[in-house]
């Protein structure tokens, strides 16, 4: 079902990386939607991914790009401004990695390499994209950029590692951006804060299975899925949120406003009979 | 423009007054976007404000009802559910009045019957709403539920008075009541927190020009229209936004994540270069 | 031990009603580090309560007082600025009732009379405290005024039920009066929102035990103790703390800031093994 | 006047550079309060400082180091320890700097090399000194961490640039590492977000003087002093706080609870008056 939304909008969608990936339900929305839009990824993702299904199927050019690589940047910008004769609409940012956690370093235990690395990889490589975009002036007026984040950039879970703090330094510069860009462009800056997601990439964190039971049961509509987030990431495109920047929107089926839900404690105290 | 994203889909508005209300607005493009609803507001209101020329428009029925008594909701609901064979499946609630605001009464020097006035009206009868909805089982599985609100909720400020209050408890009943029923069936509960809005009620605020002066100016969007509320309102009644409940979203063109803009700033700085 | 941090500081302790209370044990520390204080409770609680104990063991005179009760609240502030001759430094509410959850109503199945008595008794009593004290200009400047809170005003629990709204709409009242009363005379007002505590009050909550056991497990730190909740409360009242109002400070082992730790990790992990 | 609140502890403040600094005033509050401590900052700040003066008064060794080298923060700790005959019990973290800032470079305009030192210095310097003390084992149980912080992590400031999001990242790591270390040692770990005060980093502020102005006439207790920050930083030093971890405490006057006061729009409304 389309609403032709995003017709006549023009994007890049960065990080999609496989089926499972929420970028790739993003991006297959935003086609339904009426959207074209250009796909990258770094060289490496887009080997061993399958973006090339997705990029047929959307009928959007893959342009490979690091994206801590201000000229790769720079490349994917024009590049797509030459594909669509003119400026873009919208730009999607999913990206993170962190070298700690794939490493299994404890956060008491950080490299410091590494740490930069998760910074640059998942957060300042927000800030370049802006940056590129801006002076490029690659974006139309009251476009709109987005960010994917995770409740982690506010509250603490055990194996998140520095992949918490590199979230809380990414929605921190979608707002200090969201400030300029909004000023002088109209132009909007959010990050949406899905569920826990069985990507690929979600799958590197310690002890996935049983928070995503946890959080399920906490959360009174159960968890948001992929295609769920892409179908709000959608809105956040559209011309219905034009006044929505600088904000982090929770996609995550009420959890992050839950201390405890009867599913969740009365699992837990099956835990607490078992040792009586 | 329409993009029929609400066809099909039944609800109930509540406090249209005239066409300077956020909630005329929201009927007007509720009614854009295919949905059917009916419009409800107290008798008093009904007979002020200019609700036939939005029921026309909209070809809605007016049901006269006091928000905060439960027989009236009943009626509401009932007759609503008769009309559209069945249940609904959005309520908005945008009611909200405060008898120390109107009678200028200073924050410390309330008049306690007039606060529990305004917390009936402005708060309790959002719970009167969604307990009565809950009992007549009357709205569908993921359906949603939408109420005003502003930031006075989080941050004070002067001359809103006991509105402020009522706002954080309207905010709080969302969530309580949102986890139970989410949990119960899928129907989530929302506020926006909008920005300053010269509405006929808006009006009643003290001061109410210098600060949307300052709102505007510390917005990077500027202040958000009752046009752009109603834009981002839809989305939420839409299947865009099925896992976003027990949020309070700022809809405020970035106001609320602002602590210093460069005009607010530049403009402020004049009012100490003429004293000096 | 004793610092003497509340030495010559007068105040008035609402709300000490056996020797599990949080208040009693505020009494006690104040009464070690120099305050002396009247202690306030309903003419009820302090017939089945210990307070005598108190009074003696603090040297305290009790003055019986519905808080709920504007009357009865200027007689409380009147004779205790008679006893101490002058004004006070410092007011406690540590008050809360709902009758919701003592008839074990459900949220989706509220009494709006109880409703509106949990209102009135839980947060509304704290305005009404203040604005007593503000027109019989019973507080010292730079004065401090405490009340307590819990989480459940920002994340919801099964079975806190109305009590939550009424401690959001408590946190309200102290940011609003904080705002006139700093403004005005300098005097502070901020809550402390404690972990779950097993106090008299406390064990009418439905699930407390499992609860109780969650959250201490959860917090780094596990749970605060009424102990230590008093001594952060004299911190509060104490000129160390001069600036800080309007605020709700998380006093709870870092249970707020907290998404997953691994001891509930653990043990939830348990009740997930036992189904397999 | 004392209340030997620190009576018995050791610890080490960081970052003191002249008499203006904020943790000056900590280090000479800590003093009057008992306890014995070392102070750190970089040789070049040593060199251009008045610190000999502040280390006479509080006959505390100078030990210097930067802040960003690991290897230098174990000689600290090392040699503390050594001083002490044992572990110690408190730190203080107040580093911050940004070359982006000192060079006028705008937010859309970043050197990133810059970034990447700013967020070295002014963060994972905070990170680094916990990871070190905690392989060392440095800090005895219950001790306290505490590093300063500024609302601009939240809500964005003009010209505050890329300080906001090295201390939106550094308050992130207050409770990722805030968690390992309550879970492991009882060890808390808070921020202070305190009002801007004109110490010589924060002179570099680009319109520093019209933003004291407002934030001063925003709060309804004015702006905190340093010395006031000092008072709140022994507080959360001492046993008294022993149970607040992971959190982000606002020291300022109840600007962060404000939205618009009296004071500051009737200013503000000046700037408006003379327009017309």
């Amino acid at each position: 079902m389309s609403y032709n939304l995003l017709n006549g909008k023009k994007g890049i969608i960065f990080g999609a990386l496989d089926s499972k990936s929420i970028a790739w339900k993003i991006a297959e929305k935003a086609h339904d939607e009426g959207a074209v839009f250009t796909l990258s990824n770094t060289p490496v993702a887009l080997r061993f991914g399958e973006i090339q299904l997705l990029s047929e199927k959307c009928n959007a050019e893959v342009i490979p790009a690091d994206a801590t690589n201000v000229s790769d940047l720079e490349k994917v910008f024009t590049r797509t401004m030459e594909l669509f004769g003119g400026k873009i609409d919208f730009v999607l940012h999913s990206i993170g990695m962190s070298m700690n956690v794939r490493k299994g370093r404890d956060y008491d235990d950080l490299d410091y390499d590494f740490f930069l690395k998760t910074i640059d990889v998942s957060a300042l490589s927000f800030h370049k994209m802006l940056q590129v975009a801006r002076k490029l002036d690659a974006i139309n007026d009251w476009g709109s950029v987005l960010a994917l984040s995770y409740i982690a950039a506010q509250r603490t879970l055990v194996g998140y590692n520095d992949m918490a703090d590199a979230k809380a330094l990414l929605e921190s510069i979608a707002r200090s951006f969201g400030y300029i860009y909004g000023r002088d462009k109209h132009i909007r800056i959010n990050t949406i804060s899905q569920s826990p997601t069985r990507t690929t990439a979600g799958s590197a964190i310690k002890g996935m299975d049983g928070l995503v039971d946890f959080t399920d049961r906490m959360s009174p509509l159960g968890n948001a899925t992929a295609e769920e987030c892409a179908d709000f990431s959608i809105v956040l495109f559209s011309d219905l949120s034009r006044k929505v920047t600088m904000q982090n929107i929770y996609h995550d089926g009420g959890f992050s406003s839950m201390a405890m839900s009867l599913r969740a404690m009365t699992q837990y105290n099956k835990s607490l009979d078992e040792q009586s």
